[in-house]
C-alpha cells in the first residue's frame, strides 16, 4: 500500500522528495534508561551511552520535522501497533524537540512538531477490526496513533484501511480496491515533501 | 513496585517459585516476516530463520503457561505500552499456542492460554493518565492490555497504579503509598507460582 501511495504521489509531485524509513525491517532501538536520562538533561552532561541513545532520536525527529507530509504503513498486530512502530513513536516523542512541558499551564503539554498531514495505511488480519466492524472496539491502534501524533501537534490524521488478509476472500479484495481509490485521491492532494 | 510485589508474595508463599523476565532491560525481538511465516506453517516446513524466530516465542509462551499467576510492571510510554512490552505481547499471542482460529464460528477466535490472575503495576509520568484523571481518555495502555490478555483467555486483570514521577510532589507520594497497600493485599491473595 505504501508503494502504491508513493508512486501515485510521485506522478503528481514531480519535484517532490520521498524519504523511506522502514521500521518494520529495521526497528529503531526501544527507548531505555540512557535515552530517558539524555532526554531530560543537558547535552553537556551526557555520557557515551546517552549520546548514542539520543542520536537515534535526533535523526528520526529531524526526518519527521523536515517532511511536509507523512505516510505511515501500519499493520495491526494484536490489536495495537507493532512493537517496531511503537519504538519509532517512542523515539520521536521527545521533550524539548516535539513537545514541551510548562507546569504553569492547566494543560502543561505544548506540542512543538507543527501540523502536517499524516496518512496511515492500516492493514488488519481481520476486517472486523476496522471502524464499524464487530471487533472495532478492540482496535487500540487508531486511537493511540491519533493521541500520540496529536500530542506533538499533528492532528490532521487520516486512515486508509484494508483488511481480512487472514480470511483471503471477496471482502479482502473489496477492501483493497476501496483503499487504492482512497490512496490515489489523498496522494494527489498532498503537499510536496513526504 | 515489582520487587515489592515479589517480596510480599514470597513471605506468604514459602514454596512458591518466581520467574523474572525483564523485557525492559532485554527486549524480545520484534515479530517480523520469518516469525509470522513460522507461526502459520508446520514446523517441518521451517527454515533456519523461521526456527530461530519462533524459538523465542516458544520459550516465552512456555514460561507464561507454566505460571499460576502473572505480574507485569508496565510504565506508560507515550500513552501506550513500551515497545519492549509490545514485543513480548507479539511473541506470546500465537495461533495454535495461545489462541486458535475456527472460521466456522461467529467469533472465530478461541482462547487457549487458560485463566490465571494477572496483576499489572502501572506507572505513569503524569498521574492524570490514570482512571478518573483529566487525561484518562488518552491512556491506551490499560484497555489494550485487557484486550490482548483477554484474547488468549486471561480475563482476570487487575491494575495497581502509581503516577506523577514527572511532577515529583505530594500526589506522587500518596499514589505510591496507596499502591504499596494494594500490592501487599493482592500479593498475599495469589496462588503459588508467579
Amino acid at each position: 500500500m505504501v508503494q502504491r501511495f508513493v508512486e501515485r504521489w510521485e506522478t503528481t509531485h514531480a519535484d517532490g522528495e520521498v524519504l523511506h524509513r522502514d521500521v518494520g525491517i529495521e526497528s529503531p532501538p526501544a527507548v531505555g534508561e540512557p535515552w530517558i536520562a539524555a532526554a531530560y538533561s543537558e547535552p553537556n552532561k551526557h555520557d557515551d551511552r546517552m549520546r548514542e541513545a539520543i542520536a537515534v532520536s535526533d535523526e528520526l525527529i529531524d526526518e519527521l520535522l523536515a517532511a511536509d507530509a507523512v505516510v505511515i504503513g501500519a499493520p495491526i498486530y494484536n490489536f495495537g501497533m507493532p512493537a517496531q512502530l511503537k519504538a519509532w513513536i517512542d523515539q520521536i516523542i521527545r521533550v524539548g524537540r516535539t513537545f514541551d512541558i510548562d507546569p504553569g499551564r492547566e494543560n502543561p503539554y505544548v506540542p512543538l512538531a507543527g501540523e502536517r498531514p499524516v496518512t496511515v495505511l492500516v492493514s488488519a488480519g481481520d476486517i472486523e477490526l476496522h471502524p464499524g466492524g464487530t471487533l472495532a472496539s478492540l482496535n487500540h491502534m487508531e486511537p493511540h496513533l491519533r493521541t500520540v501524533l496529536g500530542f506533538i501537534g499533528m492532528t490532521e490524521v487520516r486512515f486508509i484501511r484494508i483488511g481480512n488478509e487472514e480470511f483471503a476472500d471477496a471482502r479482502h479484495q473489496e477492501s483493497v480496491e476501496a483503499a487504492m481509490a482512497e490512496i490515489d485521491a489523498i496522494a494527489a492532494s498532498l503537499p510536496t515533501e513526504v
